[in-house]
């Protein structure tokens, strides 16, 4: 029995089921009265400072080019570079021990690991605003609570995998009147060093369930943080460090790989002949590259272009205030944001009234919906957090030249806690669904296309193209009629992208939730890997069996 | 209730535990007294005719081009041809009833289509024995209760995959006093359009694995024999397509696409944009190139040069004779045959005798071993089988080129039932450890390579390079010291090779049971796929879930 057992049962439990689970609380307010006012100290107090919490050794100098996104300061941080060949033989030097170290023990190290990030959701929720952008409650959420239930949920699905087999039996095949008998030993065998690459947007949510992916299936990992989102992740694998060197083990089977923007250290470490597994989250180009690599096992999750299929509805306010959400939080700057809406040219009948909204209309109401949100001062700025890379807010402020008509211009909103904040609320681009070339690739960031269509069949014909040709990750759709909605849900299934529907209310065709939603499907050109289903874990060792002749 | 359900839970069951399991005995006497008989009868049928028993449509002309190992003569049997484009089509128009199919239907019907092959048992024996060279009862063996073996394993191991999530529930967020509610469905979307590409000498053992494996995930299969071994294969695919006719679905879902050696089909098949899995067995050259295939996920089994370390023995004469055996069987023409024996010049110390016998003493004592099996009258001829291919004839006929001393020159031995038979004993060649370029890559054939080492340690290192360099899919060892095998063990499973112990008797390290052992770990150069671990399942179908709201 190990210290962890229940919470690791009831993850197992929880991932096979994949009704409603959580281990960490996403309210701040479950984790104590101080721990805010701490969590923002530590943070405060890390500022202008080397970041010392990591024990690793052999770096050469220091460095860091973060800036805060709200501010528009340094936050001044350096951290310990490394060459790739100092981190890989660290990481080799640690791996012997923690491959033989049980699955159970593994699981319940990496869970008191977790305990301990928790410890930090406040330093890392503040640590995650200053480099993402994203606003403060998200922050928490996603770098917190959500990420941590995610790395759960590899873990225990890890262990389950790890224990699938027998360690030993005995083989007895019978032969006439004598039996032949084997002793039989079954090993999973971890494959080698991992690396994990990080991007500046969700630096943690996005990393965890690797880092700890390839923890408890034995391996070594490498922790490549984006350089303008370095803290978030330094505070986590210092914690994992720690947890790991007060269990005996040496800290360095996790390490931080910060680099600068000047002197990037990505490609040396993704190409090193040791590095054996490679989990990458970022842009689409950089990732083909990342899944190229031969003699390695790669997970990716890369750029997608979500779409919204709007057939008909049940409450078409309710409808748009759920797709305002959306659209603007963190200002579309979310691998599952939606981009392009179809909505046929016949319009959306809405079940409550009766009526049926034209395409003119509903937009016109759509506009009405985001501004709404957007300029409402108890929520705007909050939902729309800060813009992470001058490059988006580039894009974003080009509406105009995309080729549609700009309904809605977007531009900054005021944040009366930051007034440098670099913000910006989503523009609305009204477009014909002939003009494919306005909205056939990814538009990152708070850029929403109306794209009117024959019908619905045709903005199914559209979202499935696009799907299968650069890739999705969601796909919302809005449907009264039974048959449409299973029509929208088989063929957007075949080209593998799941269907949310009929969302309204206080959830979010954004969110895939830990233990249940998986997390990009790995089967079109989004990404080749999912959060988390088997293969995530499987493909991290390799099994082998022993045998011996018993006389 | 299926009708196949206590198959299907006992290979479940099976699968899971890994001890003894066979559905299909390997006994030909299990099969009646009728079936050996009917089953030649049916294969002489088959012989200059063309084969009428697939229920195919399009094909261009028919071709055939195999010739007997043990006769020299053309089978002259002829098959249908097909494009690529043509199979394609038909893969696709079978693809959509069968996707829709729940999985243990599937798996009703593809154990009723084990059944029906299994009624074919001795005509597949016999069709093997001239196309692949092997001797009778392996054919039967291999081709038949093993294979089938083997694909049930693979039916089972998928059945328990799909069936792994629930396909509906409900989840539930607790909100403080509300909720959310969403319906939830997980579907396990199949790829898409499989092709299986078969090799000369196992035709059917190695095929079958990835055809069941497809079906079961919900993919449509082509299955391409090679032009030397088409009719085991052809027989097989028959009668799935005829049991799937019977249970009205599209036979088209499993094609042959027989080639002929002047007109080869398998690059335009492999590199066809909507063939989405591909599994290979065959040589490393070809191999490495259907590994490059960007976009397809892809099973090989390559070459590999498998080692034998000898340490110390229990029982010398008794590991002489199961080596003998061990090299002898099939002509070496096993995946998981032995190639390079490691004897330390220091001797081998048997433990029945007290004695250590000298390096030259055991290979002189292991030559008379081997010479004593090949010439014996009731053993030889039938171990040996006949070879399949000239060039391995050609090769084997080398020995004396390769830069050690030839102890044993192999050559014909006399078959009485074939005395044309292509025949060959192994050859022994003596060579020093430092002399790596003799032995360092796969001999395909009866070639048996007796290493001169420093020591145990000495003969370890070098059978654990070749496999990190050139893979491996056995080892076996032999030591009577605990903490040598556990060294053996474990630096062999770190290049991710199992170990087989001390095998004396009548077990051999060539042979791997299904429900029990891997065949081939996925984890060094002899193959990124294993028989049958949960990979080999799982990426062949891409988890999605959907989501809708409940009011």
């Amino acid at each position: 029995m190990i210290k962890h057992q229940n919470i690791l049962d009831a993850a197992v439990k929880a991932n096979q089921a994949r009704g409603f689970h959580a281990q960490y609380p996403e309210h701040p307010k479950a984790y104590g009265e101080a721990a805010p006012v701490q969590g923002e100290a530590e943070f405060n107090n890390a500022l202008r400072q080397p970041f010392k919490e990591l024990l690793q050794t052999g770096e050469g100098h220091w460095g860091g080019d973060e800036v805060s996104p709200y501010t528009q300061e340094k936050l001044g941080i350096t951290y310990p570079l490394f060459t790739a060949d100092i981190l890989v033989k660290n990481a080799q030097a640690a791996a012997a021990k923690w491959q033989h170290t049980d699955a159970g023990t593994r699981a319940d190290i990496l869970i008191e690991s977790l305990e301990a990030v928790s410890g930090r959701f406040f330093a890392i929720a503040h640590a995650t605003m200053h480099t993402s952008g994203q606003p403060f409650m998200m922050s928490f959420q996603a770098s917190g609570p959500h990420a941590n239930d995610r790395a759960l949920e590899a873990i225990a699905l890890g262990y389950q995998e790890l224990s699938r087999y027998p360690s030993h039996l005995v083989w007895e095949k019978p032969m006439g009147k004598m039996s032949v008998k084997l002793d039989k030993q079954f090993k999973a065998i971890p494959k080698g060093i991992g690396l994990v690459i990080g991007c500046s947007t969700f630096p943690v949510w996005n990393s965890l369930p690797g880092i700890y992916a390839n923890l408890i299936a034995g391996n070594p990992v490498i922790v490549k943080p984006h350089p303008g989102a370095i803290l978030p992740i330094a505070i986590v694998v210092a914690a994992i460090q720690r947890t790991l060197q007060a269990h005996g083990q040496d800290p360095q089977l996790c390490q931080l790989a910060a680099d600068t923007a000047a002197q990037p250290i990505t490609r040396q470490l993704a190409e090193h002949p040791a590095i054996k597994l490679v989990d990458y989250t970022g842009g689409s180009a950089f990732g083909a590259y990342v899944e190229s690599l031969a003699g390695k096992t790669v997970f990716t999750e890369k750029a997608g272009v979500n779409s919204v299929i709007i057939d008909s509805v049940a409450d078409l306010d309710a409808v748009l205030q759920n797709l305002a959400f959306s659209v603007s939080l963190y200002s579309g700057q979310m691998c599952t944001a939606p981009q392009n809406i179809f909505i046929s040219s016949a319009g959306v009948r809405n079940a409550l009234t009766g009526e049926t909204v034209s395409y003119g209309d509903f937009c016109q109401r759509f506009s009405d919906a985001v501004q709404s949100l957007v300029n409402n001062p108890k929520m705007g700025a909050g939902t729309l957090g800060a813009i992470q890379n001058k490059a988006t807010l580039e894009r974003a402020m080009g509406a105009d030249k995309l080729g549609g008509t700009v309904l809605l211009a977007g531009g900054a909103v005021a944040n009366e806690a930051y007034t440098n904040a670099r913000s910006c609320a989503p523009s609305l681009i009204q477009v014909d669904g002939k003009d494919q070339q306005v909205f056939e690739n990814e538009l990152f960031g708070p850029l929403v296309l109306l794209v009117k269509t024959r019908d619905t069949a045709d903005s199914l014909r559209l979202a499935k193209g696009l799907a299968e040709k650069h890739g999705a990750i969601t796909c919302a759709a809005y449907s009264t009629d039974p048959a449409v909605k299973e029509r929208i849900v088989e063929e957007m299934n075949s080209v593998f992208t799941p269907v949310s529907l009929n969302f309204t209310g206080p959830i979010w065709v954004n969110q895939h939730a830990a233990f249940s939603d998986f997390h990009v499907t790995g089967g079109n050109p989004a990404g080749n890997a999912s959060f988390t289903n088997p293969d995530f874990i499987t493909r991290r060792f390799v099994w082998v069996g022993n045998r011996e002749v018993i006389n």
